[in-house]
């Protein structure tokens, strides 16, 4: 069993002083640093490319760097991203053509493969890949739209990923993303998932260390 | 006749300390804040989008912010930036269908209004649309690719524009954007150019004031 | 179990004195009013906007108008026949990128919320998202084409749809559309279908409380 | 010189009972019927297809049908509406790839060519296609967005317009749109337009007649 | 049981003398000659269109000519193919919106009709078609990328299909098409596959004779 | 002054033996040969792709190999057809997004450059361009759709391009394609063209010498 990981979503950081930002959440505690990457295209809103990875990693960010593609197509922003210094890139496959060959991609460039999975998206699309992919991200919102609540039936759609996972025999991780905290993490976490996105969890709490021990202190 | 404005671009500036960053080149002597969006699909990179302009709004920049929008299509993203903080947008007549519309859109938020015109677009774009403008960018490299020069042609190009409005009477601004730096600025601000977006000319060196001054001393 | 309803097509009624037409169509026994709205792009051919529903609600119908979109993306349409009148609305996922989100869009607005199925579509598409639906839509031809004959498959469709609605202890609606007339109803209705789209076999027909009548004659 | 025409749009009419609104009007001294046809791709609203044209034609409207694509592509549209009986079609040159082919379509099914400039778009667009068109349409607003004014910047166009026609020996007709009521349609009369497209300056009111003379009477 | 055919993809063949090539391989054993149409747009590639068909036809070729269609969309690529002298036609699920109808279009020019699945897809997208087909092309690399391998998860994605096929009591056929090879075919073969793509395990070879009988010996 | 240069289109040679079918025309005096590469998106009709290209270079082919390209985008043709050995490139303006840039990088492979104009396309797209062009292909057809006739106003656009060139010092060439035969192509010599591209009028004569003769004694 995977240890759990706690992934901060650096749109909800302050862009400002960013290096900053991502140094002091992973003083506190997180696991992983989340890039939200979206285009205006596959979801509305534009929000930041492979530059802010860049810069981070040139600021001394050694933590893995998530990053979880909202953009269509996806080819490029892919290698884009891994020359930037991403550790692990996830896209969905409703947003690209190819969606083995991306993953192959991915893979080629030494980072960890993930496909994300919309609310409404059935599981039946990772039949044939989900042998191939280090991690699966469950959406509990739809990407790109604020405002959002979790949505209840990624709880039961989290056990179901488990259970085939389990039977497979893989070791593949589950990631959940959208309207994580401390009331709707613990759910997911029994259920299989075992990596949280969270944003205004962490980034929007005065004491990061306090969040994040307010979300971990859930697994117990 | 307008005071020659300098427009870093915080394209080439340190995303890990972007307030700092932006901070120092104002207090080096810079006018406005120049943004370079990129949205992967008018051109072939991704850069960032309206939560970086709110993040700078937010940190206590004051200074103009000038947003370039190299995205198809513009009018949701006229809508963000502008509420984002923006003080000017320009934008591409061909990535947008209704060019009359989006210009009258970044007026009613309360924003100058530009268009950017690429090395090859013909001044004819702007037949019926000039005296709505605050500015016109002039491109003097192809937005969204690396590594380009200084197209001479651009001077030209400049020379042409000035005189259409000052034959139309207008104040309309220039703008130029690509390979601008102490050995190319002066020509352009002698066509008629009074806006100069430099990025690695100023961020790519050690000390902003001077990298600023080498540029304004070409004005004398 | 629900009571069958039969929605007259107003695609195949006079569009010069539309009300009188649906004003005719509704005293004859008809229950609820569809409304095929095609762009040319999800399908190849042009129908009608938001605009014929408002004009129905102004001249004084107050049956439920059921709009199914066949549009694509879906978005604002959904939001225009919101506002103009509509009461139930439909869509297909393959137009749509974001299908969960698009369900909620229409339940905010205070509308019914349907998925659209084509003919080849597998009914994996409804694993997380059936719960949230006040109805599906089965077609039985491909919509937007013309001169099609009902498809004999969607007879077993239908009753596969209905079995897992059973199951999960759902009162989800089933509606068929393409080719219905009196000699299809019945197969269908057997089925599990309980909502009943016809255009030529209602509105082609000289005697409206006739056609309608032939239609629901089938249910016994 | 041409007679002025006035083209009362139907976008304006009641849908419920569209073969009598169009019958008052024509009585009223209209004299062509207007189609505002958008697919919420080249403009952000669907308003109707070809159905209505068909419906009015076999309701017995013999006048000019006077056909506005606002969508893209256009040469599927092109040819519906010619089948379903159109007298006149225009089209955007940014809407099509193929524009002199698209004019030449319109042509072989025996009707009026003609070419949409919007607001901002510059006459060059009809360099190389002036001599093969029926007429042009000013846009005096732009498409396909609700409560804008006229744009007094069209009287200008339009006599710039028909200077190149007169100096070409051309007698191509000059049609305006936008905002056009009693107000506003003297200056483009004056300029040179002769088609006068008027949504609720006429449909707008109670008197058909009334509305009709008002424009009318400032030809003189 | 499907007597097992050997399909050479023309890709591979010299396309300088391309009929004499085409004749060759038929003579060496080939039972039908392949075509991989690529557009550049669902493939990174551009390969060739109709007019390579009507040109063997003319040449005098008569055996079946099997149509690979990597383009969208693909109803007007069916057409000219069938027009050209096609006699199968297979595409790719994703690369159409209706999938049914394209089918019906393949079957109404005469031709045999394929779906195409990636390696990435789910046997789901049959689940309400496979009936109405010929054949199922399974991709045993990812279309239009060169350099890749075989992928192994084919065997058992065919043998899946293969059990699905037998279970409904159809002869529907299974191709297989990416790195096939003496190496490869025997393990597909056993799993239920019977008609085999090969390109330059067929034309990169000396002789074509020894070439496809390397690969039919395998199924002995 | 230019030696006026024979491009037959080998779109209308026989694809079944197309090494021999180039061989003959360049033997019969033929200076070029011309590619028509359309991509079924840009034009309603997909031709070849760099296969063909490369394929007659191995076949032994030496002469310039001009290839028009009628798809969108251009970026990656440009570079697969420059490595597959061809001499000189052309591309739409309409069809590019970065048309400056395109040029460059057609020259950045050592081929030769030029923009087509379609037979609407005003001159002014050359504005900032023309200097860094070898040669215009101005289209006395529209692209890509099939039977069209020889459009009598190329032969002015043709003498107003030419003034231009003449008027600026350049010595880029002028390329006219569609519906040239013998009894259209001294009116476009005498303008100015010095390229001219001929399908069936060479390739669908018997006697390609013959053939070539009746163009060039044109020239006389």
């Amino acid at each position: 069993m995977h240890k759990p990981l706690i992934a901060p979503s650096i749109l909800s950081a302050d862009f400002a002083k960013l290096g900053e930002e991502v140094d002091s959440v992973l003083s506190a505690g997180a696991d992983i640093v989340h890039f939200d990457v979206m285009d205006n295209h596959y979801v509305p809103n534009l929000t930041f490319g492979p530059t802010i990875c860049s810069a981070l990693r040139n600021y001394g960010i050694t933590a893995d760097i998530d990053v979880h593609l909202m953009v269509s197509p996806v080819d490029s922003m892919i290698e884009a991203f891994a020359k930037a210094g991403a550790s692990m890139i996830s896209f969905h496959p409703e947003a690209a053509l190819h969606v083995d060959r991306s993953i192959e991609l991915i893979k080629q460039h030494g980072c960890k493969a993930g496909l994300v999975l919309n609310p409404a998206t059935s599981l039946s699309v990772l039949d044939y890949v989900l042998e191939k992919l280090d991690y699966v991200l469950l959406m509990s919102v739809n990407p790109g739209f604020g405002g959002q609540k979790f949505i209840p039936g990624t709880v039961e759609k989290t056990a179901h990923l488990k259970s085939i996972i389990d039977e497979m025999g893989l070791s593949t991780r589950i990631q959940v993303d959208g309207g994580i905290n401390k009331d709707t993490i613990k759910d997911v976490y029994l259920a299989g998932a075992d990596m949280f996105v969270a944003g205004s969890a962490i980034f929007g709490q005065r004491d990061y260390k306090k969040a994040i021990a307010d979300l971990t202190q859930q697994f117990k």
